[in-house]
């Protein structure tokens, strides 16, 4: 998607070979209209996947995965990060690492906002270590529903979460791939 | 908002005289038809407070600041809860209580999103006690920044969250005020 990608390049800021900031358009301060813009691709690439619902984890995902969902015409679910493990019929839980953080947390939702038969299509503002997406097709899977897609606004190309996704058996499309980065200069995939 | 009041009637649920569950449409599973008409409202009743960005707090908050936003055509910012005080230049922080946890959190957001000038809206999903709307209104404040409207989508307004805020000088706007609520009834002011 080249307007991402520009806006990458024009506002994005590179901390380290592996840290990209994106905080003023993406994650803290977000660009309504570019999510839309964001919204409105998914839905085109998503289009045929006959999903049900979309399901995003929060909160760096609401946004862009808000904008899928209006544009598809299906309702939203946020997956929650849980510090602690809850046991309850209602809910369904899985244990995910945070690489950035260091730290465990149960990604959780509530079994009603996902019905066996569901297609869910996941979409998440980044892949890298794949940690989080994986979780989130366990969390479908285990509601009995199905993964319809997984959508992602920026990957870490050089990172495992993309095999790690193909591994379990999902194909994941992002919307701007880097395949490296450093602190003068960002490289996308072809 | 009779949409709003009309959906909290079918899809709400009182667990008690104080709380209400609306997460199959706002703050775990999301409409974003429902949303996008809620940003239209505010919008609307907003379009005289020449607001410069909208700010809202982690993570319920997010799916109706964004619609307002885009809506409005500005910078939606969102104001996170952080469990530590950081020491940074960088960052502005003011202590929160939440009264829903029992525990206290550092609201917080980056100095470059709120620029000396600006005017903000803020929008959240609910209005209780006020503590979350007034740690948003000192940020804002804090930036050197005017608070430009405060827009709630439901009030409790059997709690002390609106007395506390036109206390301060602000006059907080919701969608939906609820006069009272028991397990089986739930009543909206005129």
């Amino acid at each position: 998607m080249q307007l991402l990608k520009k806006r990458i390049l024009t506002d994005g800021k590179t901390i380290s070979s592996e840290v990209l900031l994106v905080d003023s358009f993406l994650n803290h301060q977000v660009d309504p209209q570019l999510m839309r813009e964001i919204g409105e691709e998914f839905a085109r690439i998503f289009k045929d996947a006959k999903a049900t619902r979309v399901a995003t984890i929060e909160s760096s995902g609401i946004s862009p995965a808000l904008m899928t969902a209006m544009k598809l015409g299906i309702p939203m679910v946020v997956m929650k990060k849980s510090t602690s493990t809850i046991l309850s019929e209602e809910l369904i839980q899985t244990p995910v690492h945070s690489y950035t953080k260091g730290t465990n947390y149960q990604l959780t939702t509530k079994r009603r906002f996902i019905d066996p038969g569901d297609r869910v299509l996941i979409i998440d503002d980044f892949l890298a270590n794949g940690e989080a997406a994986l979780g989130a097709t366990r969390l479908v899977q285990r509601a009995g529903a199905q993964v319809a897609g997984i959508g992602i606004v920026i990957e870490k190309a050089f990172q495992p979460g993309r095999k790690r996704l193909i591994d379990a058996g999902f194909k994941p499309v992002s919307l701007a791939a880097i395949a490296r980065m450093d602190q003068d200069e960002i490289e996308f995939e072809e």
